[in-house]
Parts: C-alpha cells; sequence; structure tokens
C-alpha cells in the first residue's frame, strides 16, 4: 500500500479508501491509484515468473558505438519495445574491438542476462564457430550468416540500390560512393557497394572506381575528410552516395566550404534516415532501413528462443528464422526533392 | 587456454608455446597471446573480487531520452569509463515519465544492481524524501538539490551567461530564448533562463518577455515550430539562444526556411555542444558543458559509495558531494566566429 501510494503519488489513507470501495474519491485520483495498482502488479508478476523461471529479466544488446545517431536511435527503439515486454536491456558497447566482440560472446562476463541481441562489427564468416553458443542469441549485421542462429538485418543491397536509382533517375551519371571497406568482401559496407553497382549495371553506366572512396569509420569527420580528397583529386563528380547519414552529414559540410551547391552542382544521399536528416540544410535525403521493425523484431525472436531454452533439445527447436527489414527511399531536399 | 586461444586468434598449441617460452614464435604473436591471458585474467579478478563481496559489477545509468544526442553521448561517456574500472551498465530509459522515475528508485525492477547514477526529469524537489535511499546513489541534472545525494551538474547559469554575452559582445540586443519551462522553478530550463537574465541584466539590457517561447520537448521540431512561432509573431529578434542544441538544429532549419540569414540578421547559440554542431550549416556556435568530466566523476563518485556501502554506518559515510562540471564555450559560424 506504501509502494502504490508513492507511485499513485497520494497518501496511504487514499489508496485504502480507494481499495475499500469509499464513494468520496475524486474519479481522476482512483484511476491514479488503480494504475499504480496494475502496474506494481505487473512488475511483481514479472519478477516472480523470472525468479520461478530461473531467469533474470535482463537482456544484453551489444553494439558498436552508442553516439553513432543509428545504433542510439537503434537502442532507444530496442529499449521501448524490451520494456513492453518486460525486459530490461543491458547494454555492451564494443568499439568493433575483436577482444570486445569475443568478451561479448564468450568472456565470464556473460553471466546474468537472459539472451543477447548483437551486432558484431569485428568478427566475420571466420568466426562462425564462434557464434555456436548455448544460449539464447540473435544476430544483428551483415558480418556473419549461416551460423545458425536468428538474424535479422537491413534490406542494404537493395537499400543502396533504390538510393542509386533514385540518383540517377535524377541525371546524375558520376555518382562518386564514400565509406567504402574494400578489404571486407561481407558486413554493410559490401552489401550498400554491391547495391550501387547493380543501380549503375542496370542503368547502363560504367564504374569508375576512382568515384569509391575508401573510409573505415563511418563517422562525420570521415565524410567531411573523404569529400575534401575526392575534390582534391579533381575528378569529376555529380553526386555522392554517403554509405550512412553520418558520413552524409560530414560530406555536406565539406561541399559547403568548397562552395559546391547541394543540390545544383552535386546531389548528396545518405543511408539511416536519422532524425537529423530532416533538419540539417539541405535536408538529406537517404534511406529509412526499417529501424523499428528490426527492434522489435530482435526482441521477438529472442524471447521465442529464451522461451524454449535450455530445456529444448537441440533437434526441437524452432529452425534458425532470418529477417529482411523493410526499407523505404526518403527523398529530401540534397537530392532535388522539395 | 582454449578461451586464451579463442580471444587471442590462434590456436591452442600456439598458446601452449607462448605459455612454455617455446622460442620459435613471433614477437606479434606472443604479444597477442599475452594480451588476452592479461584480460582474461582481469575479467576473471574482477568477477571473483565481485562473488566475494556480493556485488554484480552491475551498475544502473537512468536517462530521460537515449536518442536525444546529448544523451547518446553522454551514455557512451558512461559506459566507457564504467568499464575502464570493470563495470558493466544498465540503462533504463525513463521518458521523463514519474512512474518510470519512481520505478528507478523504488520499483522491484532495482534488483542485481551496485549501484544507480540517475538523471530525474520528472521528479523534483517536493520528491526530495523519495531520493533518500539505502543503496548507492549519484543524481545528475538539475531536479534535486538537497537530498544528501552525491551530485554531478552541468554548470547551467554561468553556461547560459556565457553563452548570451557572447551574443551581447557581437551587439545582439534582441535575443530571444527558445524552450523555457516556466511553470517548472527548478531544472535546467529555469537555471539556463537565469543565465540569459543575469546577462542581460549585466549589459543593461531590459528583458522582453514576448522573446521568452515555452517549449516542453527540447527536440529539433520543437526548436523549429518555435522559430516558427516567433517569426509569425511578428516580434523583433537579432539572435536566439536556444536551451540545448536539438532545438537549435531546429531554429537554423526554421530561419533556412524563412530566408533569414545566420548569422548576418539573426544570431544563434545552442546548448551541449553535440557532434553535429560543428557539421551543419552554419556551423552551431554552443557551450560545451563537461559532459567527459561529469560521466567519469559520476562512475568515481559511485564507485566510492559502493566501496563503503552497506556496511558502514551512516554517521561514518563520506558526506555528500557536490561536483559543477567545467563547461568552455564554443563559438562557431552561427554567432559570426569564422
Amino acid at each position: 500500500m506504501h509502494d502504490v501510494a508513492r507511485l499513485a503519488g497520494v497518501s496511504a489513507k487514499t489508496v485504502s479508501n480507494v481499495i475499500n470501495g469509499y464513494p468520496h474519491v475524486r474519479e481522476a485520483t482512483r484511476a491514479k491509484v488503480q494504475l499504480a495498482i496494475d502496474k506494481l502488479g505487473y512488475e511483481l508478476n514479472v519478477t516472480a515468473r523470472n525468479l520461478r523461471l530461473g531467469r533474470t529479466g535482463l537482456i544484453t544488446l551489444a553494439l558498436p558505438e552508442l553516439k553513432l545517431p543509428y545504433f542510439a536511435e537503434f537502442a532507444d527503439e530496442a529499449i521501448r519495445a524490451a520494456e513492453a515486454r518486460g525486459l530490461r536491456v543491458l547494454i555492451e558497447q564494443t568499439n568493433a574491438d575483436r577482444a570486445r566482440e569475443l568478451a561479448v560472446l564468450h568472456g565470464v562476463r556473460r553471466v546474468m542476462t537472459d539472451g543477447l541481441i548483437f551486432s558484431p562489427l569485428a568478427l566475420g564468416p571466420d568466426d562462425i564457430r564462434l557464434f555456436q553458443v548455448d544460449f539464447p542469441l540473435v544476430l544483428l549485421g551483415e558480418r556473419v550468416f549461416g551460423s545458425g542462429n536468428d538474424h535479422v538485418a537491413v534490406d542494404n543491397v537493395a537499400g543502396a540500390r533504390a538510393a542509386t536509382q533514385h540518383l540517377i533517375e535524377g541525371g546524375r551519371r558520376r555518382i562518386a560512393v564514400v565509406g567504402s571497406h574494400p578489404d571486407e568482401p561481407v558486413g554493410a559496407p559490401a552489401l550498400r557497394e554491391r547495391g550501387y553497382r547493380e543501380a549503375l549495371a542496370g542503368a547502363g553506366i560504367a564504374v569508375d572506381e576512382a568515384l569509391i572512396r575508401p573510409g573505415q569509420a563511418w563517422h562525420m569527420s570521415v565524410g567531411a575528410q573523404l569529400t575534401d580528397e575526392l575534390i582534391a583529386s579533381g575528378v569529376a563528380f555529380d553526386a555522392v552516395f554517403a554509405l550512412n547519414d553520418a558520413l552524409a552529414l560530414g560530406v555536406l559540410h565539406s561541399l559547403h566550404q568548397h562552395r559546391i551547391k547541394v543540390p545544383a552542382q552535386v546531389a548528396v544521399i545518405g543511408f539511416d534516415d536519422v532524425e537529423e536528416s530532416a533538419y540539417v540544410r539541405p535536408t538529406l535525403s537517404s534511406v529509412s532501413p526499417g529501424r523499428e521493425q528490426i527492434a522489435t523484431t530482435a526482441i521477438d525472436l529472442l524471447l521465442q528462443r529464451i522461451a524454449e531454452s535450455p530445456g529444448t533439445p537441440a533437434g526441437e527447436r524452432a529452425p534458425a528464422r532470418r529477417v529482411l527489414a523493410e526499407f523505404s527511399l526518403v527523398p529530401r531536399q540534397s537530392s532535388g526533392a522539395r
């Protein structure tokens, strides 16, 4: 009763009046108290069920870097989806470091959580056996396929193809790519570059390799620096496909500093559709990757694994599922949309 | 040995060779193996110590909203600082909701973590007794003072005064404020508005209340909308102090849409110095609040409380400490800096 009163912001006497059906209580107060009772009851139920099942109600979300807007917005979505299902989220930041990513999977710190949602950036296809773990795991991203885990991914190839086609439809032919990872055959950079190449091939435009600019970290500073270098190289270009929005914000910054007009001289499109895209100048065209769908799907798949594990023999478990989220093209001023 | 091999990315045989001092091992390989041994040893030590002391090695960081860039960057700093000290961070997102904030302090979910770093936005000075808890707690923000807890805060008044003085020194006299909370006597909005008023008073400029625009959520969309309304109201202004950078990005967006030149016609300054500030157009002047200092100080204060709790009688505990972080003014193009 004390807890209910505290949560509802009323006195214990008022709570008692509501519970006993005393008539002289305002309807708004009664509703507040009822809400607090429901909420505490729900929490107690969840906690009791977790205890009974030997669970903690905690899941781990392992991401490369929280201050990249894409991952911050993704974490926000995932926390909301988890909370709606009575779960709390422990965030591990790996900084795309191999040792940290291994520790997420196998370190002694992987205790006390019921399952893991993991977006690896350093581990790759050579590490598939490391992902064959005995706890509930849902993978995100494009680094590791075929490991037998549930997997939720952005439709990178189709999204990048749509972005590039959008630029081509706007009359662009010399489309630069900013942020490629030429030494990595797998991962989002390779898939987005593939979408770009497919779109060019589809339009009968030859690829000029001088237009594809490698850049490891997908940060604003890198996007600005790569664009500075592209301009300094003297290669002609009339559009830039930045492989994420953070890079694209750096591209816009560099173009403006060089007094190159967007979109009149150079059209720009990014990928991720972070909130800033709608507010920068010019507003940034982008590809919305289906962030909310990815977050809720990952949580739901993990919950199903948690429900069947660890009692279920391997042969009776649901087969691994792979979900590609639905993307959408978001044209804005930077590619000539109004 | 298996774990070390996995972490180092070498075979178990190689690990054995290194451990036995076998000479024909490359120096780089030897270093990798030694690093893995050190790392695993450290983790095991931390885990063993936690078990011995009845601790989990987990702390909770409760924040209003992770997708606001300020909090995302803050969480990034806090996770780094915590990891450097062997702690993992559980993030609770409150959405500035009173019931969620109460649950952070008193809900049944507050289990399994050694301590709490909490930035409340809904609870306030009337709730001081709710903060008198029996677990290690460090408060952030400006809502609750005098609760007897350790507290780390932004120097809001001085930072806002410096921002406003900077605009006045640039010759501005009609300085609008975007994002005030007139109904809240406490909190960052009130303190930043106070700094604004102090700067105007110091320069002998009368406050025009029509220039102070209330706005609850400090989001980009709100900054844009408040600026639209300010322009529509017909009130003359030659500068805007947006109470955070997200609002300021919206202000820049609205001014540009109304073809008002920044800084020629209207100078703009924000608060927080988020990464985007250096990349938007024009680049955004801001106040850097000392985010890294706040994060590391909060973690260090919490660790000290964890070390003394719960065995230490109240009378023997260290007195509550209050730390105001050092801010710095960051002039950029939006206020006329080069």
